[in-house]
């Protein structure tokens, strides 16, 4: 296999970073020349993760802009928010294009970002270039970008869900409700009490009920999407389940007067024929969280409630995977001129 | 300690009856004196239920009408609904009064339940007299009645949570949304394949989504609550989540016009403020399925959106507790002339 | 009821601790009277644990021994190893009886101590009249002593899997071999990344293969048990499963030549007949954690292989109850002349 | 890629054969032409298991050998004991070559089989051919054999962390003891109340205590191993762990008198420097499941205990990788001529 495109990835020992390695380290066409990590340098990568002995043990090193450039075709960026913002231009000076996992690059207007992180962006002029990378919306323009935003694992979830329904317009655009669940590595690699496995496992809540940020960042694209000039404003509660994988968002939406509840279905159908990682249930079918891990594909089921006029979307993912990784990969295939399926046809684990 | 009243219970090995068998058992006031189980009938329920070695040894026996009248003033029955209404009569017929655990009396119209469970109700008649059992809002009609329908765990959690809305009538009573997770023993003691470990752990999945059964109930209460002739239309949508117990009601609703967004945790307060078993949150707290564990608590917050004019109550309890378990237990209290608490002073596993 | 006893717990919001606090709140003799945390002295309890709210609202307090002395007849410190030893003499020095929940005082020999745990004792006088807390060994001495050193929970489970066994001298006191699986809250509240949910959920693993300081323990009480002069080697090696609570010892040990194998059950039988919390096992049965979560209970089973001429002994308790709070508030019970299963007569969760 | 060999699956919904769906599915070599299932005839594989839609979406057939022997070149059967013997000669009557998964031609003797498993062997002629399909031990007849008995889960754990030390005869064969833990899966895919999530979440138990199957499976090859003319008695204690996949065995056995413990480390890598999935920990590093989870790798770790002289190893697997369909597909890809680790080069999930 010609293992072309040697790839990147800074910030290779966080959750996102070791799905990452996971997903490129089997791909046919990339190559991970360089992993990076400020905490772990000097180590090798399967040291921290043993599940990776004998498949990555590759030496993990120091953030050197300049030793990167030139072992990398392309970067992929998985630091915190703000970070990236300093990091991400150096690369793009020096014709290194960057696939980045913050939030730094997601928003096309400053004011909307700064609201949301509470942060001075430091290159708002790079926020004209960059593009949003959810290729079931933006696949073109992510496989002609230099600086591509990997999606909120929250705002991909709903984002799929809704996609048919504002494009076609038959959806009010307000009083949009978002109920979404995640596992407990969309936290990260945290070593909180938290997120301990004693004040995890069997418990269920809700969390950052008002302001997460995400909602900003669906509020952006539902816009686009609906064709607004001004983004519609949608309600959105996060909650965390005791599994360390998976994601699920239930959407709820008020159907516009004289809309077809029937061809709902019809509607989805036509939407995602062609897309490789939407799989639209049929026929009352549920999609389950553990039917989508590891992989990048996201399962769908559309429902219209006639007694209240209401359109549910039940929509899943693996928030390291199409939430994620996956999704990074999906859209590095597309920079890379490769087929966008390449190294994401995998079945996860039923079991 | 007198243990002068002597209840049976009707159905003492699925997971309701283990419950009300723990909580009944260590309780001041009353005696277990039969455990009915038709499957088990001969063997001690504690070899179907070893943690009760020791603690309850009682014999389980199969349905004998006579005897149970003969040994108990009080009767639970926790039966699938259709059973119940066929035996409920029986014992009422002879003056024994009973608590029961089905959909089979918790509707006053007969025809929204034949609507909702898709069976012909054998004596309608009883639904007059039968009271709703969520000692919140029926408190002194529980003390007084012969029949008490003991609500679902998803219209108790959905309920708590709208109460004080409705009753100040401070939101639109169109439009409300319920969208809630229950652990997997709501589901019952079954041996399905669906709920094998293997099907169920490290999975999340939404599942009745259109036309659940507790609609309707939620529904019923709902329009009583906000004193409408006709109830209300609710949106609704159960989730299952890998953990045993525990259940969690995201509830949205959209606020009137001239509501004081900012006196919305003093209407909570005042509400609940005398009431055992509701705990409200405050400044931001959120509510975790863990602390209710095993308790007849229900913890609940309120958050209001002032973007969308939305409110969000989040409310959580024990599926097994206070959604079913416990408040009977509470609902029996009220009935036996007793302190509400008694027997419910219990703290929960925190851990 | 007359909660005549007072009682403090140093160290109030650990798991031991917590588990302490909800056993002791519904004691029907004992009373909390203070409840010392330096992290969090000044907070309520229940804030630091929701679960107890409006059950437990103690202001929690810094660690002030006069205080203490002044409100507490009995005193349960649940400090790290080490801590206890510094802190346990102030309040024998004032009259105060202390049940401790460290190793520190655990030995009857210094030295063992000192090899085990890598520390000096300050205070090795004590050792001799420390007594070990393991009612089912030392029921009298414990009701007299003013010293109470509370077991582990691996010796504790090993040790009555071995109890009858040495006492009869029906098996060889070398070549025992104690496999054993403990849940995660037995590390204690940790914010350790190797304690994280993701980190720790769906995997199991071995800890402390040679040397953990239980062995030692384990070997001083077989020594006793069995009557020698010097106690036996035994391999010992803990295991973490992924569950929050619960205990599993799989004990193997060789028959002496001579032993009547059908025997075993009748020699189990007889040794703990009038035990009120060793609920042995028989006709095949098998011990499971979850029968004892939050009890005070230990379920054994006894087999002989007959090819091997091995025993084997599957011990199982919940590693906060009988391996912990539960014990000590057995012991308590003693030490306050009570009957020994006041405030333990409480059936734990069967789901 | 050439995808020559044409594989059938007879048995391919249960949690072997779907796991031998996964990793033959993405496999370079093998081809998928036909997958049996008696219960779910005439359905698409994905049906059965939506988490591969799109990715396996081929359909079950019945079991006609007439069919499968025209579509395959190898035949995997996953059937129970006894009805494998049954299915298997058919197969190798037509010239197809078999890898089976039951037990039913592990032995070498037709009365350790009966006895192991209370059934009269149909073919006992059978036996004499046929491989025991652990190709650490019997690679090159693996690669030469008709008939291959993929081994049992727990066998292939024990003797994997065995097999160095048998070999080298540094330990006592008496007294070997081993205890093991497996994930849920390893009951298969059942419907019954026992391993319902609720009855098996957050609980830990032994099970099989005496006379398991696996039991004379270890014993039959560790005689081999030594060289014995009479297989040793090893003592063998299964469990079960709250998590779907992984297996853990702790062995123990006693040092010959004169071996250097210090050794025992270089034992293990002499033994186990070219094997391509064997992984040897060092340094006191300890394995989890969670590092071998979807591989066919086993990380094992050796220690020597001073004081008692006895030797532990721990071992890891998982046990529908390494303990079945891992396995399987290493010995295809002998069976075929194939590099060994084809398609099996894959990281696990490492979160």
């Amino acid at each position: 296999m010609n293992k072309g495109f040697r790839v990147g990835i800074i910030g290779a020992t966080g959750y996102v970073g070791v799905e990452l390695v996971r997903l490129l380290s089997s791909h046919p066409f990339f190559k991970l020349t360089r992993l990076v990590s400020q905490s772990y340098a000097g180590k090798p990568f399967s040291e921290i993760y043993p599940a990776f002995n004998r498949v990555v043990d590759t030496m993990l090193s120091g953030l050197d802009i300049d030793q990167v450039v030139s072992d990398c075709d392309l970067v992929i960026t998985a630091l915190p928010h703000g970070v990236s913002a300093s990091v991400v231009p150096k690369f793009l000076e020096r014709g290194v294009r960057v696939l980045d996992h913050s939030g730094d690059f997601r928003y096309r207007r400053a004011a909307v970002y700064e609201q949301a992180y509470r942060l001075r962006h430091p290159c708002p002029d790079l926020l004209g270039e960059a593009v949003y990378g959810l290729p079931e919306i933006y696949r073109n323009e992510i496989a002609k970008s230099r600086l591509v935003a990997n999606p909120g694992c929250y705002p991909t979830c709903a984002l799929l869900a809704l996609k048919p329904l504002l494009q076609a317009g038959v959806i009010n655009t307000e009083g949009i409700v978002v109920d979404a669940v995640s596992g407990v590595s969309g936290a990260g690699r945290k070593s909180d009490l938290a997120y301990s496995f004693c004040e995890q496992d069997a418990s269920f809540k809700a969390y950052g009920v008002i302001g997460h940020r995400h909602t900003s960042e669906i509020e952006q694209e539902a816009g686009f999407l609906a064709g607004l000039s001004q983004p519609p404003l949608v309600t959105f509660t996060p909650h965390l389940a005791p599994m360390k994988r998976g994601m699920l968002a239930t959407v709820y939406a008020d159907l516009l007067p004289g809309t077809d509840a029937s061809k709902l279905q019809d509607l989805f159908a036509q939407t995602y024929e062609n897309e490789p990682f939407i799989r639209l249930l049929s026929g009352g079918q549920l999609p389950e969280t553990r039917s989508v891990l590891g992989t990048n594909y996201a399962d769908i089921s559309v429902f219209s409630d006639d007694r209240t006029n209401k359109v549910k979307i039940i929509s899943v993912l693996d928030n390291l995977g199409k939430g994620a990784a996956g999704q990074a990969v999906q859209a590095l295939n597309l920079m890379a001129g490769l087929k966008e399926t390449s190294g994401l046809e995998i079945p996860g684990f039923a079991i």
